[in-house]
């Protein structure tokens, strides 16, 4: 059983002298494998690379050249992470990222979770914190492109498929 | 008919001397009822948004506060216009912009021909020239979410519908 303490009622920066040098919001998770469990977001951008590859690599995404993902994180209107927090050790465990016009428009790309957190509410959890990020920012035109399986996932969270039969559509070279 | 002289093979600095302050590639078109037109593709940003919106007002947008289609246009990766130019005299005839994250992703939005130019091969050349800027920049995956009646119009361009059943999905705030 999870249960969810607190979540988004306000930003709650993250004050335990353990963890320095990481901003973020506090999502506290009891569960009754790991009562000491502790989930943080943030939307810094100065993650490491080679954690990111390796929650990817969990996920078998191919792998992507490192120089080009850090450009990407550069350029992200919004960039956001989820970490379990042990003491002083944080392994990241969950990723999203968006692109944005930063008035109308956000694409929400790379949302991938560890599979060890999955089926917990944690991707939930993540996407409401991406969404009230975006929403925070005045952002009224949150879209993205889903694979199959997560269709249903996204659809949970108040996506809606092919609205007024808009079609997403991708442009492949010849 | 429409004679396309020169299209795209190389990018052409418009010399011009009637045309001053005005960057862009050229696109000459000879039209049996006006030979003297000449067509110019710009991404020059400093578009003029009373413009912009008189454009968008005749293919009947919704109009938008003209402060965020500012920030929108500053924040887009690419901004592509089309020109009609004759004499001294410049007419905005064709928009498109363009999200990013520099490296892997670009979406393209706020797609506009005035309808004088529709069904010419203009919207068409426009968004070739828009893709190839993409390309050149190194964008592999270029996304748009498209309304049901320019569904065809994409297809013909190369853009694919829901490839390998990858949904397109938008969020609407309770």
């Amino acid at each position: 059983m999870v249960f969810w303490k607190k979540l988004f009622s306000n930003s709650e920066a993250v004050t335990n002298p353990e963890i320095t040098n990481f901003e973020g919001e506090l999502l506290k998770v009891e569960t009754e494998h790991n009562p000491q469990a502790r989930i943080l977001f943030s939307t810094e951008r100065d993650i490491d690379l080679y954690e990111l590859e390796t929650l990817c690599d969990r996920v078998s995404w191919a792998r992507r050249p490192l120089r080009k993902v850090k450009k990407a994180i550069q350029h992200s209107f919004l960039v956001v992470s989820m970490w379990e927090v042990k003491g002083k050790r944080k392994r990241l465990i969950g990723f999203a990222r968006a692109t944005s016009d930063h008035a109308f428009n956000a694409t929400i790309w790379d949302v991938v979770i560890d599979p060890d957190f999955q089926n917990q509410g944690m991707g939930k959890a993540m996407m409401k914190y991406t969404i009230k990020k975006l929403r925070s920012a005045d952002i009224s035109n949150i879209t993205l492109f889903a694979d199959p399986q997560v269709v249903d996932f996204y659809r949970r969270l108040g996506f809606i498929v092919d609205p007024e039969g808009i079609k997403g559509m991708f442009w492949y070279p010849d």
